[in-house]
């Protein structure tokens, strides 16, 4: 077999077998097919796309160019969720301590934000002494006893996708779905769960700009999983604003906090609601998903939620103590308040500008390695649909810093005025 | 400005400018841009094509990676001419010295053969003391006195097509028409000659395989020419079977010094005087296509095209008695007769087989770099629609080796026979 033959029956249209496939992966990871071999490759399935089945087997092949997490000794279904990476998207923390309550088993791998998008890790830390890193067996153990762990990756997942995604990111492939998909899917599929909710954001922010395209990815993510075993969902979710009113570490942790004492934004609450809900079902836990929205409801009353929120933040190192008084989060050291200029209704926010804004006060990375300030974000006072006047304020920015005009600018000129109600819908569409 | 964003621009069809184009090959030609980025803008540029001008720009790019020859000291018009690689194709062996005779001044590199396809250099180095080597100098001094020289490559032509082919080579983009124009032109204009004259091969056996792309490649190629201020020509020609008879060193310059006597095949011929008369045309000699035949056919019948090959070949150190009694060229030890099998007629040679039966028997190389034996090769005895009984010989193997089985079955299967006299025809359109 020659990699060269792989990449022209590629270009001419055809359907890769899973050995030409494999050897292809297999021969990138251990460096005996050179990286112009692979960039060529890429940009043919740029073109060509693939079948599902040639993007299960791609999936396939990533996956074992690494470790495989081993979850059999967690008793019960195993869920995990992921999303394609949104501005305020701290569903994780609200997700995972509601199905764990619950007894379904929380066994999330995340990773840290880069850009304009937070990472799951880096709000975490912001919890005094939560330490994200764990053994496997402790890892194991902990999900098996409290239901629920949110950790960094141990072993080396995947490591033919991180070669392979810095290779696109430089030779043009990046916006590729099956690409994207097997990407993302070999990641899933190392972690071992045995039910998987999918969060697709769809909007001019996200790396989806339409529904059409986000319900391609979607729906190959789904079937790649399924070839795989796994019982999948992926929700379609509008990125035309952040997702609920916090933008940044601490600040989203306390919203998440908020949300399981049931007064969390309505939009990232029905968010939360519904990702939760896919996966009960999926522990058969409920018959509907208005079945198993009832009972994550009665977890956020009972406050069964909160209280797995501070078990594993105990679990892991943290001070539980945070979780019942989040005003114990260490403060920026100013706020300041960024106004309307016009009269209107919110008709669209920039969540993309939104996210740069934070990184700009320093709650995000520009690069892998930079630090992160936990205190400082955005938190939004108007959202799409909200009725404003001028002189109102649009949105508060937590700042370690006195010189904030430039990100105030940004996160006004992200606040688009329109005379009259807009559509605006977060759900879109669920894939099964 | 950064290699990726014009990789994004190409594949997303754009066209590139000036700056950007120059900016990658130069990169890539000084290692600032790597392999990686390279093939995946040339399958970018296989999927979304390139406008002329685009083409021309890569073209003067890849042109000026390297040194381009400066023929302003050889008085009158510089022609040059090249074909895309045939089988049995001595045509320069013919069409440089008829068109020098005329004072036209043939200035021309070449290079030697690979795989099925015969070299001029190799064909030139069966003569006898041929020395295919010169300064830039004594080039021009030979062409001004006797106008021709036929040589191997001087200083560095277009280094950047060199590294760029080898890549295309291994990553499947060998077959993109702009890539290919831009190859050959701009090797051609490194040559410094004011009018070129292109063979364009169509057929099974030849790199374009219908009319239609070889029409595109042809018109790509003549249009770039012309942006650059060359005067320029294509001849689409069919190669269905090899041309003329003599495949093989020796045995081809026998063939191109019979020609140059008026007994040469007709179709070798018949292309030889259309070649001929585009760069007779071109140094404005003549009229009209047919104005210029007449003149050729001329030097031929008076020998002066046969006189100016012997002066070309003493000027390079060649013993010019072979050119008048080709009898001396050193014969293979055995000839061994190919007979037909069945009757009828013939309907195509496969070119490529007979090519690649030559290299067999050693008159070619499997890889670059291997000896050439300039004594064998093969002599057609039939031709396209030549009546055939069984038991005919269909064509005289000359080797230097006894066993010629695996050759000759090879040679037999290059002939398909045909009930019926099938439509053939040599030359298939002019471009201009």
């Amino acid at each position: 077999m020659r990699a060269v033959d792989i990449i022209i029956k590629k270009r001419d249209g055809f359907e890769l077998t899973k050995e030409e496939i494999q050897f292809f992966i297999e021969g990138f990871t251990n460096g005996t097919i050179d990286n112009y071999q692979a960039s060529a490759l890429t940009m043919a399935i740029y073109f060509q796309g693939m079948t599902d089945q040639e993007a299960t087997y791609l999936t396939e092949s990533i996956l074992h160019s690494g470790d495989i997490l081993d979850l059999s000794a967690i008793k019960g279904i195993k869920v995990d969720k992921h999303s394609t990476g949104g501005v305020g998207d701290k569903t994780s923390l609200v997700v995972g301590p509601l199905v764990g309550s619950l007894g379904i088993k929380f066994a999330k791998m995340s990773g840290r934000g880069l850009g304009h998008t937070g990472g799951t890790l880096d709000k975490l830390e912001a919890i005094p002494g939560y330490d994200i890193n764990m053994s496997e067996d402790n890892f194991i153990k902990q999900v098996n006893e409290i239901g629920i762990a949110l950790v960094g990756q141990t072993g080396e997942l995947a490591p033919a996708d991180k070669k392979l995604y810095a290779l696109r990111d430089v030779t043009g492939t990046v916006e590729s779905i099956p690409l994207i998909a097997s990407s993302i899917m070999s990641k899933k599929l190392a972690s071992g769960a045995d039910a998987i909710c999918l969060d697709v954001k769809v909007g001019s922010g996200a790396f989806m700009k339409n529904e059409a395209s986000a319900t391609k990815l979607a729906t190959l993510m789904v079937n790649i999983g399924k070839n795989c075993g796994k019982d999948m969902t992926a929700i379609l979710t509008n990125m035309d604003e952040p997702l609920g009113l916090a933008v940044g570490n601490s600040l989203e942790v306390i919203e998440a906090i908020e949300t399981l004492n049931g007064r969390g934004p309505k939009d990232f609450t029905e968010l939360c609601l519904e990702v939760a809900a896919h996966l009960v079902l999926a522990a058969k836990l409920a018959h509907t998903v208005e079945e198993a929205k009832v009972l994550l409801q009665k977890q956020i009353d009972n406050k069964e939620g909160l209280n797995t929120l501070a078990k594993l933040v105990k679990a892991q190192g943290g001070d539980s103590d945070y979780i019942y008084h989040p005003e114990r989060f260490k403060k920026a050291a100013y706020t300041f308040e960024v106004k309307a200029l016009e009269d209107g209704y919110v008709g669209h926010i920039d969540a993309l500008a939104i996210g740069n804004a934070a990184m700009m006060l320093g709650a995000g990375r520009k690069k892998i390695g930079d630090a992160v300030d936990h205190s400082v974000g955005i938190v939004l006072a108007k959202k799409v649909n909200d009725k404003i006047c001028k002189g109102d304020v649009l949105a508060v920015l937590h700042a370690n810093q006195s010189d904030v005009e430039e990100t105030s600018n940004l996160v006004r000129n992200a606040y688009q005025i329109s005379k009259t109600l807009v559509d605006s819908k977060l759900i879109l569409k669920i894939i099964k």
